[in-house]
Parts: structure tokens; sequence; C-alpha cells
């Protein structure tokens, strides 16, 4: 066994070495292209200046992605094109949450991706404040007819986010009308956070929204002196019918092997209240730019190098599964 | 020459070490008190939480004045009292900075502590976007009319805040009819930094507001698209009559030399758009707290221990003024 994995080793080792030496002066030649190139910051900066936020569904996603479409045809790539992609579609729409009682004080706050709207003009309840799901489960029975706000501090992503995902069902379970949680974060400069959430098929659907960390941490203050809460909540937020969006692909014909595909890309929507410079509109430009520079250098692949900018990651995922089954 | 400082040294070493051992035991007795008890947090967080914002000439930090007396008096403090103090008085009114074209884009943004308003309805021109005070003057006949963005990066506190306190009149003096300054601070999550401003007697003054990092930063780079920017600002700031704020007092009466007084404190007034959690009801609070213990614990001070709370610190320095020539 041992024998066998050091052949094993020494194989790849070799197999590595040739690779490298083969490709390391084409390597080179691309990263110092782009180590002296703007282009890939220059277009994300204009992006994300010129159209804006880009959620599944609205105008501003598409005259980003048209804009990307006729910039990979001034490239030379070639197969460009948008594949249609239906795409659920969430409207955030006005909304508020203002503290009434025990002093009048309006709340940062940021409606949850797919949550549904309050009430219109809103509803007004009494605040229960609670630290985990085990401290509302322990104390149920004062849930009803009440919002839930979730103060969970934040350990990691992955595991507080579950607050925000499955929160509103939870305290919906128990009666209560409206449930908010401390934005996911580690810190914060009074900037609430969205993202996406979800809702159980069996419960009641209720509203659900973040407040600030510092926010829901003062709730949670005024908790603890045993003074009572009272918060307003007023959201508009909707579910529409799906509307078209597109998947963006272009791609460097392989000169050798056409069908052999190696894909790079990232995501082009975004949550609406950002420019999703970061989250994905950075990944999109890098894989483009990696595509363009291969171009720009005359560089001839064997295989295929399509990049895709994938729709709808953030709420729905319709994009990957549109290109899957493409 | 050398001697004589050795022998000083040895001397005041030796003073030294027998304050020290006179004052261990009391000073270990403060500090793990201080250690075993909340009264100070809890202060601090009722504080901000119940009386907001405590920018001078308001209601709130009147309020918030009037319950700390009322507190160190429930403390045993003595002599506790609020000392008159004429304060300028500083009102925000709404205000929004709008960009109109390449693009539109709502700009999060606050007016400068001190700025005069927009005239009615707002003003709208173009923007001329400079990086310091060099690239302005070289650049100053393209100022009149427009708006001036000084896009400053931050290097420190003490030195990028001299946009913010004379951007105002450095623009105005070349015919600017507002300028705007990238928010002062080393980072930001799209959040505006207010603080305060001035005018020079010589010059007219022009409505002077912040922008956020991000917002600055996108304005500059379409101006290094050669975009004509213009942008909406609107302003209803106004400087009222002096109101009336106090100083905060309480001390413990020195046993022995009770005209000798030793003084601790922090100031108690904070901008507008924030708590003054920092800056500076924790101050205030440590110093008060710091008393409280000496009091709590039966101490019985040689000297007085006066405890100082001075109004208007951010925006006219008459609370400080005020004490010195009580």
């Amino acid at each position: 066994m041992k024998i066998i994995l050091i052949v094993a080793v020494m194989l790849s080792h070799s197999f590595g070495e040739s690779i490298k030496s083969k490709y390391v002066e084409t390597s080179l030649k691309i990263i110092s292209k782009s180590l002296t190139d703007s282009t890939a910051y220059n277009r994300l900066g204009y992006m994300c200046d010129t159209f804006g936020p880009r959620l599944s569904g609205s105008k501003n996603l598409e005259n980003a992605i048209n804009w990307i479409l006729k910039e990979m045809e001034s490239d030379g790539f070639e197969n460009v094109r948008g594949e249609k992609v239906a795409v659920p579609t969430w409207i955030r729409g006005k909304e508020s949450a203002t503290l009434l009682s025990p002093f009048k004080k309006e709340l940062s706050m940021l409606g949850l991706g797919g949550s549904i709207a309050t009430p219109r003009g809103g509803l007004k309840a009494e605040v229960i404040v609670v630290n985990d799901w085990d401290e509302l489960e322990s104390r149920s029975n004062e849930v009803p007819g009440k919002i839930v706000l979730f103060n969970a501090p934040f350990t990691s992503y992955g595991e507080t986010v579950a607050y925000r995902y499955s929160g509103a069902s939870a305290a919906a379970k128990h009666g209560a009308v409206a449930s908010l949680i401390r934005s996911i974060g580690p810190w914060s400069m009074n900037t609430p956070h969205t993202g996406v959430m979800a809702y159980r098929d069996d419960v009641q659907k209720i509203p659900h929204a973040a407040l600030t960390m510092e926010d829901a941490m003062m709730l949670s203050r005024i908790h603890d002196r045993n003074d009572k809460i009272i918060v307003k909540l007023d959201m508009n937020a909707r579910m529409v019918a799906d509307r078209w969006s597109h998947n963006v692909l272009g791609e460097i014909k392989g000169s050798i092997y056409p069908d052999e595909v190696v894909v790079v890309g990232g995501h082009i929507d975004s949550w609406d209240v950002g420019q999703g410079a970061q989250d994905d509109g950075g990944g999109c430009i890098a894989s483009w730019e990696a595509v363009r520079l291969i171009q720009e250098l005359g560089l001839k692949p064997k295989r295929t190098i399509r990049c895709v900018l994938w729709t709808n990651e953030e709420n729905g995922g319709k994009g990957n599964k549109g290109y899957r089954d493409m």
C-alpha cells in the first residue's frame, strides 16, 4: 500500500512538473497583463455605479446584463448570449419599524427577502425578546399575539443565519404576529442586513425583518429592565409573478476539443439595498476578465472556456438550475 | 548636575513608594468594587436608550441632565447642582442630497454642525470633485456656480478633519454654491459622519455637508469618466437663539481640605444623530462612577472630589468656559 502511494505521488509530481514547465510562460503572461490592466476594476465600478442594485426581477439587473452582453461582444467573445430564466420576484416596498413604548424611536430595519407584508397600515404589538431557540420554547406561553425578537449573538454566519432563515415560522408556531432578528453579522454601524428567509408550509406566514445589532441589543436591555416594549411594524413587501431574467454566457471556442467546456463564473444578481460589488459583482468581473485576458493575448485554448454569469442566486437559485437544464 | 538629578529621582521614588504603600489597600477596594458592580454600564445603557441624542439646546439633553442630577442626589453626593450655561443651538432640520445626473440616486448625507441651509427648495448644481486643497486651488477657475466635493482620503482625524472644518469657506472663496466632504473616518458602511464646521467671516457662507466615503468615491469615479455630475442638495439647518443648558456638578466634600478640589468629568452633550455612548457618555459615567464608588465604600477623602459633566463641548465649548468663569 505504502509503495503504491509513493509511486502515485511521484507520478503526480512529475506530471505536475511537466504541466508547470509547459504553461509557466503563458501563465506569467496572463498574470503580468492582469497586473497592468485596470479594465476589470473600471468595469466593476461602472456597473455598480451606473445600474445600482441588481435584484432578480428588477429592470436594474436586466440593464446590467444587457450592458455586459454588449461589452462581451466588443471583447470579441463567441456565442455571447443571454439565456432566458424565469425568476421569483420579491419587491420590498416601503417599510419601517417604530418603537412606541417605553419611548419613541425609529428603528433602522430591513425586511428579509421573501417576507410577506404586514396588514395594511402596519401592526402594533408588544415585543418579547429571546436570545435563542431554547428561550423561545421555554417562554412559548408568552408568545401569542406578540412580536418575537431573536436577539441571537453572532457566532458564525452558518450558525446564526438560522434565525433569519427559519425564525418566522418558529415564532408563528407559537402564535407570534411578526418576528424580528438581530442582523446577522459580527459588527455594525447601525446597519441592518438583509438576506433570504423562508416559511414552513404548515405554519401561518408572518412578516419577518432584521433590526440593527444596536437596536436589538437596546430592546434586549429594555426587556431586562422589565419595561414593556411596543413596536409598530409596517411592511409592504410582496411576491409578484415570476419575471424573465437571463444567464449571461460568452466564450472562447476550443481549438481542438470545442465540446469540452471549462466554465468560470459568478452570480450577477444581488440584493436590492446594495450594489453587490463583492457579492458577487467582483466574482463575475474577475471570471469575465480571466477570459478576456486570454482573448486579448491571442492565446488559443484547446478546450472551450466559457464565462457564465448566473442570475437569481440570492433568492431562488433559478439561474443555476436553468443552466443545468439548458 | 548629574548628582542633583539622581538625588531628585531617589527622593521622588521613595515618596512614590510611600504613597503606594499607604493607598494600595484603598485602591484595591475601589478596583474590586468596580469590577463586581454593573451600575455604570446599566446607567450608561439607560441614559443612551431613554434620552437619545443629547445635542446642545435639545430637550433630550436637559432630560438626561435632570435624570443625572436626581441620581446623584440618590447616590448621596453633596452640592449636587446644574449650573446654567447659555449654549448655541443648531437644528439640523430635514436634509437630503440627490444625484440627478448621470443617473438618479439618493446619497446618504449629514449636514455638518453649524452649516447654513440651502435656499428653500434646495439647490441644484454641477459637482466638481477635488482630492485636496492644492487641486481646489489649481482648478479654481472651474469652481464658480458649482458644488465642490472634497474627496480627501483619510490619513488621520487631526489632518483630514480640516476639510470638514474649513472646506466651506475655502470653496466659497472661489465662488462655489455649496460644499461637500467625504466623511472623516478610516472606514464606512455607507455611514455619513457629522461634526463641527466653521465659516470665515470674510467669505460668503455656503451649505456644507458630508457624504459617505462610498458615495464620495463613486462621484470621484464618475468625475474620472468625464461624466457631468449634477446634485440636488436640500438642507433646512439653522442656528436659533442660544438656549439654557447646564453643567452638572456633584461632589464628596473633603474632610480636611474641603476647598481643594479634585475634578473628574466628561462632557454630557453629543451630536444629534447618535446617542453619544462613547463620545462622551462613557467618560461621563466613568467619572461619576469613580466618585460614587468612593462614596459607597464610605471612604473619606481629605480633599473635595467633584464630578463635573460639562455641557456643549461639541459645538461651542460654552460649558467649560462657563465652569471656568463660575
